[in-house]
């Protein structure tokens, strides 16, 4: 049986030749290995441009034990935070400011409504003793993008720092840390990178990292610790996951074949685009409107009908070869479908006809959701 | 290029089979992948004879971040752990209480001589306001083995509380949860288990974890949540290494194809004992007496002739497919040799030929070491 096509935010599908960078064994002690290392830290700093103004530390764990630890690290004890909210990743952002101790504001707007530029400015202005901005870039919860780069300008206005969950768009979504000025960003080896999931890494600002030494809550997240000790010896503080690892080396060997960071963008955008005219020619709408709507992952409003059940429609589009997302969201309900990973139109085609096979053999009257495709 | 065997305390040497499993990619979702989580759990329970008293809870990341995470979750923020300490992970214990702001007294005996029983009830005796113990099973810096049973009796007689790291011991050497009482037990997927690593478990007393809500200075690493929600959902929290669970999955399975922990445990003693004869056949001195040698990882005294230099001696080893171990140790120059991973007897004998011919190749006077084999 072939196994099932993953169109979802991470982990997602990955390429048979990065699966199999995984048939090897390595020492992590081994200059080998740590080469493998020091090599996948260049490579994501290319990516940014960051290598002049940022260290890559990377972290054993998912993306969130990353976020954790670039605010754990990187926010004082005495610091005080503003959390951009318009999902659960950005409510997960605020829940780590809380368990940590950090003091915090969040401010919400709608799950279909960005956090714009002028209101991190009203917000700066009104609270001087506010540090820090947190923020997700693109919120998996529906697909939300986020104006970072107008965000970013205003809290370095304000002389504030700024921290980046950049967990599903870094790779495809264009971010130059020569232009951005951030303090950390932070993203993982299973999303649009099309690694396996296993390992994060925070882009920590070199002078802000340099100055947090003592800030964080723990021994294993402590990125300045993590840092200094890879710095000086080439390997990882504590066991590494080796495999993902070399997974991840051989992930981004591809991206740069295939053109790097445009070409990524470019193929999620095609795929984007031909999920979104798919489903709209089987009558299903998507939850954003098109000009923030991020090519990572769509959220698609379930049909109107009292036959629908997510469940039972996940298991026939799975049943076709094609493993969906459920919504995140708690007011509408929504499916997803992720646009990211080793998967190109072709796929999109294949899983639209799935989905609208699936909808078909549960008696869901499409026409009802407008006109058919 | 045949890759080198791993004659190291994890990541080690694994099965093709098990890295196989990481073929495949996972939704992290989907109902198959949580079977897959719940059998491992299930296997790891069935190790220690724990399905009525433990709750077993994975979490990403290494090894370390279960320890922390075990001592974050079970120690109440007023608690006071006596830490037992011979050698760099019962050190590595300690710093996590100070780091996570957990009152502790460390006990240190010399790097070749156990915790006894005797000390624990001593110091037990002489502080009441201790409330928990935190021990390390077999500490890899020089391969000793602590009594554990007799420690979590005097533990379990004071009415204390017991927090074994398990790391290397774990699935070779018995422990048995119905006789020896602890609240929580450590290990990870990429030591005697034979998985690759990326993930740690915590077998945590089941009244113990249900008192811990609300002790965790983390939220990636509180396993009170991490087991509320995998509970109620069958779910990780976060997104899970999947390959590594698959792989730990199909490493479970042929450790049960072996025979189970006596059939591990007799492996790892007959590789164990090759190494040990086979150097003393060259003259390289094991550290530790016999009797509290865990056949786990082996310390050896470095050779006493100024010709040799571990990197080198290191680089003509792994030449001939072996890697080691650097030592550990402070005050004595030494190397180490794992006996554990997919490695037997007739790999131990290859790599003490190996050995013999790096250090020939030397120039090593090895009659200087004793008898030459």
């Amino acid at each position: 049986m072939t196994p099932p096509i993953l169109l979802t935010p991470g982990p997602l599908t990955t390429s048979a030749r990065t699966r199999q960078a995984m048939l090897m064994d390595w020492g992590s002690w081994d200059d080998r290995f740590n080469q493998l290392t020091s090599s996948v830290c260049e490579q994501l700093l290319a990516i940014i441009n960051g290598a002049a103004s940022h260290h890559c530390v990377p972290l054993q764990g998912s993306g969130t034990f990353a976020v954790e630890a670039a605010i754990g690290t990187l926010v004082p004890r005495n610091g005080k935070v503003l959390v951009l909210i318009n999902g659960a990743y950005g409510k997960r952002l605020a829940k780590i400011c809380a368990v940590l101790g950090r003091v915090f504001t969040a401010f919400e707007t709608a799950e279909d409504e960005p956090t714009t530029a002028a209101d991190v400015d009203r917000l700066l202005q009104a609270d001087p003793t506010l540090t820090h901005v947190a923020l997700i870039h693109c919120e998996t919860s529906t697909g939300i993008l986020n104006p970072l780069a107008a965000i970013a300008r205003v809290v370095k206005h304000h002389g504030k720092r700024l921290i980046i969950d950049a967990m599903s768009s870094f790779g495809a979504l264009p971010i130059d840390a020569r232009e951005v000025p951030f303090d950390a960003l932070i993203a993982a080896s299973g999303k649009c990178l099309e690694g396996v999931p296993g390992m994060g890494f925070v882009f920590a600002q070199k002078h802000a990292l340099a100055a947090a030494e003592g800030n964080c809550h723990s021994l294993a997240m402590d990125l300045f610790d993590q840092h200094r000790y890879m710095a000086s010896t080439g390997q990882w503080r504590f066991t590494p996951p080796t495999h993902v690892v070399a997974a991840l080396h051989e992930a981004l060997v591809q991206y740069a074949e295939e053109g790097g960071l445009p070409a990524r963008y470019q193929r999620y955008a095609s795929n984007c685009q031909a999920l979104l005219d798919g489903m709209a020619g089987l009558g299903l709408r998507s939850f954003l409107p098109a000009a923030i709507q991020a090519p990572i992952i769509v959220t698609f409003h379930a049909p109107q009908d009292p036959r629908y059940q997510f469940k039972a429609f996940y298991e026939r589009v799975k049943a076709k070869g094609f493993i969906l997302y459920p919504g995140k969201l708690t007011q509408v309900e929504t499916f997803r479908v992720g646009c990211i990973g080793q998967v190109d139109a072709s796929d999109m085609h294949a899983a639209v006809a799935a989905i609208a096979e699936a909808l078909q053999s549960m008696h869901i009257n499409l026409s009802s959701l407008g006109s058919p495709a």
